[in-house]
């Protein structure tokens, strides 16, 4: 799963650049314009609020799951249409909490094989 | 980078069940409650709008990302509040785009070395 | 002007009523219940939001006055699916600031004429 | 109550342009910017939404409407940070509904005495 971001990265880039608004959702959204991406962004945060109140009062966790599926790939879009991609908001968060993924692993594996302690 | 999302799962599943919510920003989300909880990711989805408003104009991309950030950390937080994790959002996007990361890569990479075109 | 959220209340309560929900967006929108009109509500302060960010950098000021009749609308008609109406809304308002008024303008104007300090 | 919203216009049009933004909230939100005032409209959205489903749990009806008053108060406060306030709101409200308030609607008695139909 891991690398799942980054593929859809790839896959948000070639629709920004194709031509094709009409057979493509999210072609179609760059079209529109920074407005119409950040009113999808603020109406699935709303989404996800609504879907996790109901999943207190007994309600499908599945369904506010694909809630924050869509409030990611809408926020995936925003950083497209702006020049920014999955990767800077991992990195900002590896960065926050001392995480960075492959590379410290890569380093923490190579210590471990030194009999060194994570 | 490609773990780091689960990385941060194991983070705040651990703080999660810290009794230390003084100590941690994290525990104390999940002490007040869900409601807490989700004003902060309805708080975050502002921010992160205005944030990108400003890049229109001119503004710092990094400010955006560092809230598009905050706004994945909060959501993150509330899928950990009610049993869920940032595998089953990446799982829930795979589907939707028939990607699936390293699994689907691994069988990829399998079918080239039979010398098959993905 | 003034009494015209007293009238919109009326129109709101009547329509909540009508059996017409083909005819009447406000019928529809209670039809479909509370998480359909607070994802209006969530909908339409980002569009304010929105406007108002355009409006600081040239643009139109009448659009912003819209996205905001709207959000007051749709949290109309809220208060008007749970029970409660603009009035509510105004007394609490009115309490905040020390306003209250014409009514208990009227009232206080008769204490000072006896010669009381408001 | 019914001109409560012109009187709270008037408060705030005093504290927007009072110097000091210590003692006051309004003064120091204008103060402090555009973005500021936006995320306090934001952030009251959510509470609204948070509040309105806690109602269709059995939760206070009061806190709800007071999360409605913030929500409007600080939209009062953008409006007026903009250059406009209630009465703008109001009267696009009224031209839709074709609501008009008092004023319109003493014109409309004095035709109806008229012998004119409304």
């Amino acid at each position: 799963m891991s690398d799942l971001l980054r593929e859809l990265d790839a896959v948000l880039e070639e629709r920004k650049n194709t031509a094709d608004a009409e057979g493509s959702y999210v072609a179609s959204l760059h079209r529109k314009g920074l407005n119409k991406i950040l009113e999808k962004v603020g109406e699935e945060a709303t989404e996800v609020i609504l879907a996790a109140k109901d999943v207190e009062h007994g309600g499908d966790r599945q369904a506010m799951i694909a809630e924050t599926a869509d409030l990611w790939f809408h926020s995936l879009v925003m950083l497209s249409h702006l020049g920014a991609d999955s990767q800077d908001v991992l990195r900002e968060l590896g960065r926050r909490f001392g995480l960075s993924g492959l590379e410290e692993k890569a380093a923490r594996t190579a210590k471990q094989e030194q009999g060194q302690k994570q």
